[in-house]
């Protein structure tokens, strides 16, 4: 972005530019996921965490894909909601010792994530349609679903016993 | 939060954590806000962010309830993750000058905010719960129930007018 220019003209910038951001959120949030699954000693949530690494693979492909569509290269713009969201999720994850209440915290900590994507990808898809781009609307749709699953899976885990046996 | 020792022991003090964020959150929140509405041209925008406002305000009374229910003084924890997205938000706005694109990144910027809010109310209620706190958790779900509504009046915007105008 530059400094001096205003450089969000229109609905296509904004497109664009908020592109870019989650390109940036997914990678890093692919780089914070394995030390997540190491922490989660809760075989549910582990195993959760896992199919969530993968599941994120393929949604930095998907927004490949867009880029493409778009006909435009993949690229990521630093994004300090998501670098906030991880670096929160880390500072709570050192101060804890006891491994009930890590699990509790780790869903907490995923479920920051899960909505920071879904608010994000929900607003890039509608931006997408009105810009006549069903095309990358489907497949960003197709994330966003993904992201709501896993965020009602983390719901549904924090409902049952992880927190219980914290308390 | 100690350096070296690891203070979040069990539900209890995760909850405790948990409520001193979002008081910080909340308060940051209420700073950021007047700022929004002075560059929200469109008047149903404008409005609701007013309304925001004044509903942000009872939140914080709410979250000293809960801290004055928990036998603890009110104390805002610095949170990263809200201090990113409120950065995201405002980064944003600054590459914009268009009115149209600006009402557009002030809905996404602000429903940015509700979903972090959303995730961290529910987790909160969700905990109290678990606590045996339903005191707690019915004065948290007031907080969590607005910031629903809020989010979904956004999404009738995006879906409405507001983005058309701008594409």
């Amino acid at each position: 972005m530059g400094f001096f220019s205003k450089d969000i003209k229109n609905l296509d910038d904004l497109f664009m530019h908020g592109l870019q951001d989650l390109y940036y959120a997914e990678n890093q949030i692919l780089e914070a996921l394995p030390d997540m699954i190491e922490k989660a000693t809760n075989p549910q949530l582990r195993a959760g965490f896992e199919k969530h690494l993968s599941e994120t693979e393929g949604q930095v492909d998907r927004l490949r894909q867009v880029f493409e569509l778009m006909d435009a290269d993949p690229k990521g713009e630093k994004c300090p909601a998501i670098d906030g969201i991880l670096k929160e999720g880390k500072d709570l994850i050192g101060e804890v010792e006891d491994e009930d209440v890590m699990n509790v915290g780790l869903v907490a900590a995923a479920q920051a994530v899960e909505h920071y994507e879904i608010t994000r990808y929900g607003t890039l898809a509608e931006w997408a349609k009105q810009l006549g781009r069903q095309d990358c609307a489907s497949v960003l749709e197709q994330n966003l679903a993904e992201e709501k699953a896993a965020d009602k899976k983390l719901t549904s885990m924090a409902e049952s016993g992880i927190n219980r046996r914290a308390a």
